[in-house]
């Protein structure tokens, strides 16, 4: 008997790591169940393999560098206002493989809703971050993109690799939104040479447009503190530097869907640095070798915080279950909220989608047991699972 | 694959019938499940057998009428403090069987608290309601306790059937423990003659004595409403009637265990009525003709609102899946809370204990989605049932 436990994050309870951690207490509490029922009575432990997951949000860096092995290193680069703030990413030296995360440089929860200035607010921070894993030697970049502070259209991170926006006189033009209706031209010459070198995954679970109404500004500006006016404002910058880039019309790279990421930090990776977008859980899932985990399985449980109808948009136990579904294994899905929308999963992967609450409770006292919780239902999954999988066998010799 | 379903009331949300029609709900929308994962892809639907349980308290009369086919009666008795009430027993004329509980007649619920007067209230209804299944020519009484606002040691139920309780001038005595002090002697000769040829069994999962320290009136008195003072007297005015009754001493039927229950009306009809005293869960395991439905099933699920370690003691769920250990049939228990000490109860012939509830919520809340939460979480539950049955079936013919 083989399990493998692969669940993301339970936001503000546990980490994806201690989420397995917790799992795992509970398959071995499981064990007495195992010696009762299943056909392995007589033989080894049932083998766990935990493999926390994430996807494109909190936490990849943390689950990468894991399953990588890969050392930290911690950078200072600028905050979305210009401040100092201590970046970390991911490097594999032997596969020269660096991952990063937007958030770390310009994140959202970095900025005092006080302090926000959406208009002034720039990546310059994410490219020094690109930088620095370039000079590690990285031949593969993966950005993860989400819980930005910024809507500049990347701006900020390409001028910091070396692109300039200039105005009519040449001039150099700040790369803030507020700006960029002094662009004039944009000059590409100075772009670090090496990312024509690199690979560059960005892993995303957005898939808005960067311009119009569900566009960045549009979808994600409010979240960041732009008012009604400033939206308007901001997608008109946008589409100026679209416009001036030279990527308006059919088949613009602003139209890609998930150009829109991190306030189009996806258009500008897409456009300028020749990178491709992929569901943050499919970069984990092939970082972390989840597939040959999942081959050899007999039941796989994953789980997040919240699972519903949302979690088909590229969420971690979606991605996970598409692998078990692939195997042929069920997959199990514990979830400290079941909301809304939750039984579609079935049809995707899915075998049991199940909350761990285990009484009425509020919110805080929820996250708080979220550890506890999470074992008491994995050992009763476990041991339904191998409860029936033991009447099953029975059915069949007799 | 044959399903039995077998829950208990989930307490302030659902009856058990009502459970038993979410789980079934649950059930169907998991064919597909069936369907994808199960060896009887192509056969029948699987076979539900619902069964609403009870144990001795709350339901118990409702949920054996419907499993015997009953017929309801209604009679006007008095209530704890003598005004007219409808109480309700079930008789099947066929078997000649009465099903009755005591709260229908002296019911705690019936009593405002600010009317509550524990050292004047009487059983007396109890006894007009055994009078009533006698003159339909029960020959089978069933009572259920629990509930009672009542601690009179059942005099009052004994009085109404021809008991006299008698001073020291030979005149009766109202039978309110207040009174109790002024009773000389007891006399049994008018006792109602046909209580002599019927069996009667009592229904509680109590196991208290009457008097003392664990007795009546310490441990359930002041729910009832009685002081520390109160507690005393009462129990001084039972230990007088134990006494003028000549149960003192080794052996009284006053220490059986139970006999404490419903304010010592289990007492009463031990020492007086030659009841036996069963677990209410196993009167309606045999009522209700569980043990061949599970005989012939492949899963049982059972639960209750509650689920703990207290469920050891005569509760539903614990005799649901003692009867499903028997037979070798996995048994999996869904309640809306699982409390401290929940895990005991995998010693004791439950494969897996599980929660409803989907996410952190008031306890109104839950009360209110019980339903629905419940028909999720069967849901789920067949799934994995099923899935880890197809996955164990492969494994044994591969």
């Amino acid at each position: 008997m083989k399990i493998v436990l692969a669940p993301d994050s339970f936001k503000e309870s546990m980490s994806a790591a201690e989420a397995v951690a917790a799992m795992e207490r509970g398959v071995r509490a499981s064990f007495s169940a195992f010696c009762a029922y299943a056909p392995c009575a007589d033989g080894p432990e049932p083998e766990i393999v935990g493999i926390p997951m994430a996807d494109g949000g909190e936490g990849f860096t943390e689950v990468v560098a894991r399953a990588l092995d890969a050392e930290l290193r911690t950078v200072t680069v600028p905050d979305t206002l210009g401040r100092d703030v201590e970046a970390v990413f991911a490097y594999d030296a032997d596969e020269r493989i660096a991952v990063l995360e937007c958030a770390q440089a310009v994140g959202l929860e970095n900025v005092e809703a006080d302090d926000r200035d959406i208009l002034a607010s720039s990546t310059v921070g994410v490219g020094r971050l690109v930088a620095a894993a370039l000079d590690e030697g990285a031949q593969r970049l993966v950005i993860g993109l989400g819980g930005s502070a910024t809507n500049d259209a990347g701006a900020g991170m390409l001028t910091a690799l070396g692109v300039r926006l200039l105005d009519s006189d040449e001039n150099d033009v700040d790369p803030l939104p507020a700006r960029f209706s002094d662009i004039a031209r944009i000059d590409t010459s100075g772009l670090d040479e090496r990312l024509s070198h690199v690979s560059v995954e960005v892993a995303s679970d957005v898939t808005n447009p960067l311009l119009g109404e569900r566009g960045a500004s549009a979808v994600f500006g409010p979240q960041k503190g732009a008012s009604p006016e400033q939206v308007q404002e901001l997608d008109e910058a946008l589409a100026h530097f679209v416009d001036v880039a030279g990527h308006s019309g059919e088949g613009s790279p602003a139209d890609t869907p998930g150009a829109g990421a991190a306030g189009g930090l996806g258009y500008a990776l897409l456009a300028f640095c020749g990178a491709e977008l992929r569901p943050g859980v499919d970069i984990v899932v092939e970082l972390t070798g989840l597939e040959s985990a999942v081959a050899a399985a007999d039941l796989v449980i994953t789980g997040e915080g919240s699972i519903d109808a949302q979690t088909l948009s590229g969420k971690t136990p979606a991605g996970v279950a598409a692998v078990a579904a692939k195997a042929g294994v069920p997959c199990i899905a514990l979830a400290g909220r079941v909301g809304e929308g939750a039984e579609e999963l079935y049809d995707h992967g899915f075998t049991a989608i199940l909350p761990i609450i285990p009484a009425a409770m509020s919110l805080p006292e929820a996250l708080a047991s979220g550890a506890d919780n999470l074992t008491a239902a994995t050992e009763a999954t476990v041991r339904l699972f191998a409860a029936a999988g033991f009447a099953a066998t029975e059915r069949v010799e007799s």
